[in-house]
């Protein structure tokens, strides 16, 4: 799409100045947080109404020029990258909170709002959005739904797609819908908000979404426990949710926590070195719920599953604690790590660690595996650390190899391999680890369905 | 479909004796709860495994034969009727739950395992089914799913939607797809699990589900609550959802009450008469949550929205407290009642309620209006009892009337003409009060792309 012409049209749609075609702008709205693809839109376009957006897709269709939708570009699956001379269609400009409901615990939200926002504006009122992770401070919770985000509180509260009451959508064809009323009950048909939740813009564009909120947690407790080995940390998840409603059980291993000992500017939970750790959080509403925690800690210890654990005594602890968990993402991306987000079951969890970690092993026993993640959901996070020794290109073509024996493992396991970060284009070519070929042929029918010319979003989920 | 040599096809298809065509076979498996449409199916079949399923439909295929999905047949929107010589496909002989994992708290159901079995099987391992309605004792899986259920502990727990880990489907092609794969975490795309999902078995069967579980609750405690007028239900909704957890929030009217109180076998919760009355319920896990519900009752005393209340201190109490508001469909069954199952957004109710009242008020003086419902979820029962001195036919076509008018209110208040009965036959005519043209032609396009035949439940949902 270089023809001035095409340009000139586009931005007749918009306010003036809301087409961009500068190389700065063009590289920056052309790209997310992944670095494998060079971004090269043709323009960037920022709607301010819905209206707008309607005619954006109407032109697209008529003139066959993809869009890209982009939010805070903070995802890692290049699902919001344009390298094909797409025109980005940003929601920068549709950022407000339109509507706060206190009886209903709802927040109308133009696509552009940021999800900390979001979390602030219920904190305002005494309520709180769950859904939380590194990126919350950018990212849009249009890309959210896209990406149906997952996060840290999942055990608790669920992903996105829990918190989406109702939402407005245009589709590939320009129509606007209107999806579900914010309603809690609607047996009125296939329930098409579903759809749009994860689809990364491949139906249309999110345009307005109504977002549940909760009443805010009390007291949130943190335990940090070390564990003598992976398969202790099983046991250990089990007995806290027998006697607790947890809002989070993470693990990380002992070479995330060195890597975070390393930074100097986060306490060690402990003295006792132990491989692998878990974080878990609960409220402790009365003095009962920090007694039942603290006799299950010494239920663990008497079984052997834990060496050593501390509970979080004040707001600041339980930030400290919780830096031991989400610092490592930042803190490991200075060792160009590969990366992997993949689920299994929880039950299936430690097996198919131990299968991963002894592939890994024997073929570069010369490269550090960093491991953390969600272990309540299923979720882990696969980091491989570039060896110093080791140059960019050779590493990343090990890595390759390591990733097809990856995918090989999580489909004998029945998992995902995209757990919450989507497929876009990253995981594009591995989309059949995970779904059969004719699952994909029912997801290309639906695609054709609601975007029958191809221009939203192609070459994500599916190649073109 | 009265052809002999097809039904000796059939008969081929599955064990021998699992095709019946007797004529009493044909009325109990042709029909739901609903007594609108005569059943008239040509055959019933019963599948014993997910190939018999696949070859039933691809058998369908060829012949052009239409398909009627069976579970438990309690539905209350004709959507399991057969009643065009279709061939009723009943799940009662795959009954079975298949495996419980403690681990990840799910149980792996065959769809025509009975709701209560579920249930039971939960209790015996220390967990918990949350889904629960009048009709668990009769009601599948395979039926919950494709209505996606709701019922009395929605405002904690969700609809069936939020318990189905993964399942398998057969779809209208025949294909087995399994969808999910029972993980928490999984952004590979589409989530076709929800379109199948009160899809009322208009794309496919669903021939296996694994359902989440969750841990027991803990001393359930109701109270009943007597208010002045309908609108101080709303602030005492809001003051107890500041305070505790809810598990439920129902309501019923006055006049509910009486027809509860006529049977004599239900004790009145307290002496005073009030016109409107809620039944909450939360989790009295410590004296501080009991004693912040009884704080909460007295504040709303204080502030003239509560005239009378009881809190159950046992669970006989807890059960009485219950049945006035369990046994209300049952009893006023005796009196022909016009249903009508509606739902708004919460803070929308007292507005609509009213509307709705005063138009049938207005028009039919005479007519006995029964109010009760999920008031936590915005759903609303509307019943409307049929005079002595009025013949039925009158009755009903005085109430098509009326629900002409019911529809016209909750598409101006942005509701659903079915919260959670869904669109079966009985609601197909009037399915644009609540989804738009342009909606319902995707929905017929997603319809196509999974059944190009028009084999699956065929004017279920849409006109044939």
């Amino acid at each position: 799409m270089t023809n001035p012409a095409l340009v000139e049209e586009l931005k007749s749609l918009v306010e003036p100045g809301k087409v961009l075609t500068d190389a700065d702008s063009l590289q920056a709205y052309g790209k997310d947080w992944t670095r494998h693809f060079a971004p090269a839109p043709s323009a960037i376009v920022f709607p301010k109404t819905i209206e707008q957006v309607q005619a954006i897709v109407r032109w697209a269709n008529a003139h066959r020029v993809a869009l890209v939708p982009s939010g805070g570009r903070t995802g890692l699956s290049a699902a919001a990258v344009a390298a094909n001379g797409e025109v980005v269609v940003s929601f920068d400009y549709m950022n407000q909170i339109l509507e706060v409901n206190l009886t209903d615990r709802t927040a109308v939200c133009q696509p552009g709002v940021i999800t900390e926002q979001l979390q602030n504006k219920a904190e305002e009122h005494g309520l709180y959005y769950p859904v939380d992770f590194a990126s919350a401070g950018s990212s849009q919770i249009g890309g959210n739904i896209g990406t149906n985000a997952g996060g840290i509180k999942v055990i608790r509260y669920g992903m996105t797609r829990n918190w989406v009451a109702g939402m407005k959508v245009v589709t590939g064809k320009g129509d606007l819908l209107e999806l579900n009323k914010d309603l809690i009950k609607n047996a009125t048909g296939y329930d098409l908000r579903q759809l749009f939740i994860g689809a990364e813009g491949t139906l249309g564009f999110v345009v307005e979404a109504t977002m549940r909120l909760d009443r805010a947690p009390k007291n949130l407790t943190a335990m940090v426990l070390g564990t003598p080995d992976f398969d202790s940390i099983m046991p250990v998840l089990h007995a806290f949710q027998g006697k607790l409603d947890l809002t989070a059980f993470e693990f990380f291993s002992d070479k995330a926590l060195a890597r975070i000992m390393g930074r100097g500017d986060v306490p060690a939970p402990f003295e006792t070195d132990c491989p692998f750790y878990a974080l878990l959080e609960f409220e402790a509403t009365t003095e009962d719920v920090a007694n039942h925690a603290l006799e299950t800690f010494e239920h663990c210890v008497e079984q052997g599953w834990v060496l050593d654990g501390v509970m979080s005594q004040s707001e600041t602890q339980l930030q400290n604690l919780w830096k031991l968990r989400e610092y490592i993402s930042e803190t490991i991306s200075h060792w160009t790590p590969y990366k992997n987000d993949i689920s299994v079951t929880v039950s299936k969890v430690p097996e198919f660690l131990k299968e991963i970690d002894a592939i890994v092993g024997k073929h570069y026993p010369d490269f550090e595996v960093v491991w953390y993640g969600h272990i309540g959901d299923g979720n882990l996070h696969l980091n491989i650390l570039k060896p110093d020794n080791l140059g960019k290109d050779e590493f990343f073509a090990k890595c390759a190899t390591v990733n097809k024996w990856v995918f090989e493992i999580v489909e004998k396991y029945n998992g995902s391999i995209s757990a919450e970060h989507g497929v876009g284009m990253t995981k594009r070519d591995y989309l059949t680890y995970s779904r059969s070929p004719v699952e994909i042929e029912y997801m290309k029918a639906i695609k054709a369905a609601f975007d029958p010319n191809g221009i939203m979003n192609p070459g994500k989920i599916f190649a073109v």
